[in-house]
């Protein structure tokens, strides 16, 4: 088992408990969370605890190089793929289900999907494999099952209420080719015929059952190019990612994680937002340095905020110019994405897109705008409003994609994803 | 410098003294490749010798993990990208050049062009580099340029016999859209926004002189995944490139960079036929092992011919099965790719690709089917038509892009790619 896999065996339990102990304080003792955990089937009491995971992240932090045989945990109270450190292939596929896809139907479905999907994570062929070599190379494949509406209202579940397609903004141009669907696969390795071939193999369990909506593959650096710990530059050259939740934190498990509001079917699970989002790279290459610096508040050489000289550095947003107007601009993305309101924080897990443009364009690039938060109404969307109003970023980037998933609990070695719905 | 660099930069030039020896034994002393390797400025007296550069092969053959930092020497006799090890991501750009684009018009564009090739692969960023933060990661970026017969025209240059679209064969399907073009691109490194990036500054070089015909993305496995030398598997599942031209050898020389018959601008450079071949993945699957592992006459698990276990063993076309038939078949791929005329081979130096489906599919998968031979006619074309008459892969395999480009020389630090035909 490799360190990466360690550290999310055991980050899985260790989170779970710890949860536990936020919603008593937050929620006066509600245990719902425990539900969700037993489901499971996992024992949080033989997990190591939290501080001894955070030590050894401390200790000895991942390695950046690229080696095949590394393995992601795939059972736990929570699915992998939302704390994993990012990798560098995905494809996120949405399928429709078939009228006649009932309760059984789905479990049927998402038994197999379930075990085949472990089963490749693991480095293993999956059941029915007919290429049983490309299973070789695990690469840290995850897998992440998203319920939409759709599933849930056949399931005969109840949907929390951010369940649904987000509403309209202004800036939106969505073509229905990307938007919603039933069930969310998200499928991510470090690399690319490891996605390739997981994607063909739980298409396969799901064909019966369901129709392609649509697919959409992003990338990001290849493992071992960067540094460790790098934060990934997108196609305007920006750094994008630096204020973002981190896995282990409290921060992370209330925001990500938390949702004792959820129905207790999502407990240990969260909520999840794919906004193919259009950047006119060709336009942004129009605008000068200090301009593009400008419309998100932070440089481009290195991603500081314009008052500070560090990535990390706090941005000051009293900060005013010799001629008195402030030096991050209100208009600025980080300044109208930021809220006062810490509850209003999404983990951004994204991914670069480069498609092979139509007849008339030059690019057909943007980002597979990715964001996990336990309440879309609540975290998402407040921030979406606001950058709706008001965000220079604008005048480059377009929404054409939009859609909202459930990210179900994780499930034990004898369960399934969906255990707690059907 | 890496040893990837070391290695190509004293490989080109020893590679054309060598052709030169070669050339004088089987032409006659024709002096051709002279011409060709003092057009670009090189003195081949001042390179290593060729036995050196093989020992460093032998004793330290080239690290299989990933660092983003490694570099391949863009300036030589012959253009980088053909011997140089497969990266993990290929774009492949196509330009139609505009109608007023004249050979001075050329010249300049190239003149822009090789320069911010140069500079990329280096890992600098382009002279008007828009992004430069994304140019600091060369991850063995390659930039290869080919010349189509339009381009060979509009410049009034001599095209060899073979510069033209390839014949029809019965089996091709082709889409207009994956066809021809003026100018080629191929843009190469183990990380995708990498290409990504080179591929968006080399366009703009371009912009005012044509407009895009087609790009098309492939992927092999990412760097550092597999162990150094082991032999890519398609999206069939099979070991794909065991039998191929090896830089560095004779046979490459001649058959590869030959070519004292081609026109004397094209001497150091060679031919590309790119075949975007789509693969039946869904049908491939539904037949099984050994009908799959027949049809090629190779096994699935480790590539050794149906006579062998090993994947370099040679086959073995008159062993027979108990009842007397041939145990590799007479319709397999490998008997019917494979001629008794040794001038008959070429490099095959090709990427999967896995597009987003349409409506209709369940996937949209294959080849990026890419060969370099000095003669196309003598070399390609002959295999192709064996191919198209009987080969028992044709019935999941259908060719529907084709293009064929003159691969130019390369050239020196103050010369450009094209410099020996405009
Ligand atoms: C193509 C579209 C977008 C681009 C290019 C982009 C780029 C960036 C960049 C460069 C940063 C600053 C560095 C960082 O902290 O990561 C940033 C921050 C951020 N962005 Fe975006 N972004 C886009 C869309 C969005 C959307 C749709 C949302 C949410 C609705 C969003 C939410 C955020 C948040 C929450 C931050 C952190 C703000 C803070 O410092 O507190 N972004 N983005
Ligand atoms: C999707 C289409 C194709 C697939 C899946 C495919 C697959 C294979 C495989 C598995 C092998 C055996 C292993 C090896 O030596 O690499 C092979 C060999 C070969 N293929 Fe293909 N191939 C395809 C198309 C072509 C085309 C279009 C050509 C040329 C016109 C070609 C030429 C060759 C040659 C020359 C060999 C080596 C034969 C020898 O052993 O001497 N292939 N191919």
């Amino acid at each position: 088992m490799s360190d990466e896999n360690l550290d999310r065996g055991a980050g899985s339990g260790a989170a779970a408990g710890h949860r536990l102990s936020r919603r008593h304080l937050l929620f006066g003792g509600a245990a719902a969370g425990i539900g969700a955990a037993s489901a499971v089937g996992i024992d949080l009491a033989t997990r190591p605890a939290r501080a001894a995971r955070r030590g050894a992240q401390i200790t000895a932090p991942v390695a950046g190089a690229a080696d095949g045989s590394e393995t992601v945990a795939f059972y736990g109270p929570h699915q992998a793929g939302v704390e994993t450190r990012p990798q560098a292939a995905v494809t996120l596929v949405a399928l429709d289900l078939l009228p006649e896809t009932d309760a059984g139907a789905l479990r049927r479905m998402m038994r197999v999907l379930t075990h085949d999907a472990a089963r490749l994570t693991q480095g293993q062929a999956a059941l029915a494999d007919s290429e049983p070599e490309l299973a070789v190379t695990p690469a840290r494949l995850t897998v992440t099952f998203g319920f939409g509406p759709g599933l849930v209202a056949r399931a005969g579940g109840a949907a929390p209420a951010w369940l649904r397609p987000l509403p309209a903004f202004a800036i939106d141009q969505l073509d229905d080719a990307w938007n919603g669907g039933d069930l969310l696969l998200q499928i991510a390795a470090d690399d690319p015929v490891t996605v390739a071939h997981a994607t063909r193999m739980l298409l396969k369990d799901s064909r019966s059952f369901t129709t392609v909506r649509w697919r959409q593959t992003g990338f990001r650096r290849s493992a071992g190019v960067e540094k460790p710990g790098t934060t990934m530059r997108n196609l305007f050259g920006q750094v994008d990612g630096t204020v973002n939740l981190v896995a282990g934190t409290e921060d992370f498990d209330s925001l990500v994680w938390g949702g004792a509001d959820n129905p207790a079917w999502l407990h240990g699970g969260t909520g999840f937002v794919l906004r193919r989002i259009r950047m006119n790279l060709d336009k942004w290459d129009g605008l000068d340095r200090a301009g593009r610096e400008a419309s998100v508040g932070r440089t481009l050489a290195t991603g500081a905020p314009l008052t500070g000289s560090h990535e990390t550095d706090e941005p000051d947003f009293t900060a005013t110019t010799a001629i008195g107007f402030p030096v991050i601009a209100e208009f600025s993305h980080l300044r109208r994405a930021r809220s006062e309101n810490r509850g209003e924080r999404i983990l951004r897990r994204g991914y670069n897109y480069d498609d092979t443009p139509d007849a008339s364009g030059v690019s057909n690039s943007g980002l597979l705008f990715v964001a996990f938060q336990a309440d879309v109404d609540a975290q998402f969307v407040p921030i979406q409003r606001r950058l709706d109003e008001l965000d220079l970023l604008n005048q480059w980037t377009t929404p054409i994609g939009s859609a909202v998933f459930a990210i179900a609990p994780g499930c034990g070695p004898d369960g399934y994803i969906g255990q707690t719905l059907f």
